[in-house]
């Protein structure tokens, strides 16, 4: 379907090109003069001007004549997603109540692609978060929650997704085989958690469970972070786990709990 | 400007058009027909359709032949603007102390246009949030938000808004005058703070303080929602305000020394 549509009159070739002028800012580029979002579209100069004129005739950008920087406007376009949606309504209050007791970030996450995509995230001050947000997406092959997705899928689904994904270290910790990713994900179905030590990042270790859609199927994930121990003395990552599982878990069954009411 | 752009060859049409597709799905409309799409945004049949499988095939929406609807990759858009905004990373855990010491929802926003947008917020179960979240907006004369960035404003910019806006009764209680809205605002930016008690909303009360910029102007504003009073023993309007409002200048204090601490 894809190269049928890409290559037919009825593709719009401008919007896709204008949502990726939109995407070409990001946290390391908030503003940027015309020959940067040239580089970073990979359009011609006289395209991308002719782009970024029309977003900021939508408001979409503001521009001082040379700098152009995003709205907060752009925000909108989420938010049509975001309003539609059940379930960060529904977590983000009960990830706050979890945050407080655990004295943790906590997110919810969904599967998109070969991604998790965060849909509701409370950070606490002690972990370093600048960067995460709503919105957000990491491969799920590296994450707690991107595992405990994954463990969600149907037999069918997992092996296209194993099939198709570049398992890509992301530190030297990261599991970048296939046979040690589905072991590790058939581990998760089992025990019905996920925890990951420094795959994503160094320093950071995650413990996730599933929320379960009203008909039982893996509908999202939970976790929390937590930084790896520095010395010798902190938890072991076994103690880590354990200790922030059962509110994790509790946590998981009111949401559920929320979901099959609204249902 | 406007009418230079729009009807020059400059402008692309097709994004513009695409991007009203994207925003014309919110919460009462998460899945739509082509029917409904063409209605909702005034394109013919044909061209929705167009945008539409363009859309699908960008990964933006998805479909069941007949029903679409968006996906989690619109949030990467509203991302693309978040990622790079250091106010709501800051705020965020500020707000999240507040919303815990006062027990009432708490946002941030700042000025877009004549509207105010969320771009963080913390809800409480307490009261009905559900349609509010980073991205929201609301016309700025009826919320105590707008408000204080109303009174943040250059006198001539003051000026412009007091002449373009349509100043409409929300409920009965919203000032629709230029001269009770420009009293108002000058009263907010003598005293520092705002209170609006159901000119939004029936049964809502709002409090707001600014939140200034490292160079002292108003960069955003913070406020916290409590529901009026139903019974004859709750508290006044006044009494609620006063109850909040040192915590709410507290906050915003510190965000105000976090925004000048990362300039």
């Amino acid at each position: 379907m894809s190269e049928t549509i890409a290559a037919s009159d009825q593709y719009v070739q401008s919007l896709a090109r204008g949502l990726s002028v939109i995407r070409a800012f990001d946290a390391e580029n908030v503003q940027m003069t015309l020959s940067d979002v040239s580089r970073r579209t990979g359009l011609t100069r006289a395209t991308a001007r002719r782009f970024l004129l029309t977003l900021v005739e939508l408001g979409y950008v503001r521009t001082d004549g040379r700098n152009f920087e995003l709205t907060a406007l752009v925000l909108q376009l989420g938010y049509s997603y975001l309003s539609g949606q059940t379930l960060p309504q529904l977590a983000q209050p009960l990830l706050e109540d979890l945050s407080r007791e655990i004295h943790e970030s906590t997110s919810a996450s969904i599967l998109d692609g070969n991604e998790i995509v965060y849909v509701a995230r409370i950070h606490t001050r002690r972990l370093m978060t600048v960067g995460i947000a709503v919105g957000t997406r990491f491969p799920a092959y590296a994450t707690s929650m991107g595992r405990v997705l994954l463990a969600g899928l149907p037999p069918e689904r997992l092996d296209a997704y194993l099939a198709e994904v570049e398992l890509r270290p992301l530190t030297e910790r990261t599991l970048t085989t296939e046979a040690a990713l589905r072991a590790e994900v058939q581990r998760v179905r089992e025990q019905g958690w996920a925890v990951v030590d420094q795959e994503l990042e160094r320093g950071l270790r995650s413990v996730a469970v599933p929320i379960f859609s009203p008909a039982g199927e893996v509908a999202a994930a939970l976790n929390t972070s937590m930084q790896a121990t520095l010395g010798l003395d902190g938890p072991t990552l076994e103690e880590a786990a354990a200790s922030v599982l059962p509110h994790l878990q509790e946590a998981s069954r009111k949401i559920t709990q929320a979901l099959a009411a609204r249902s």
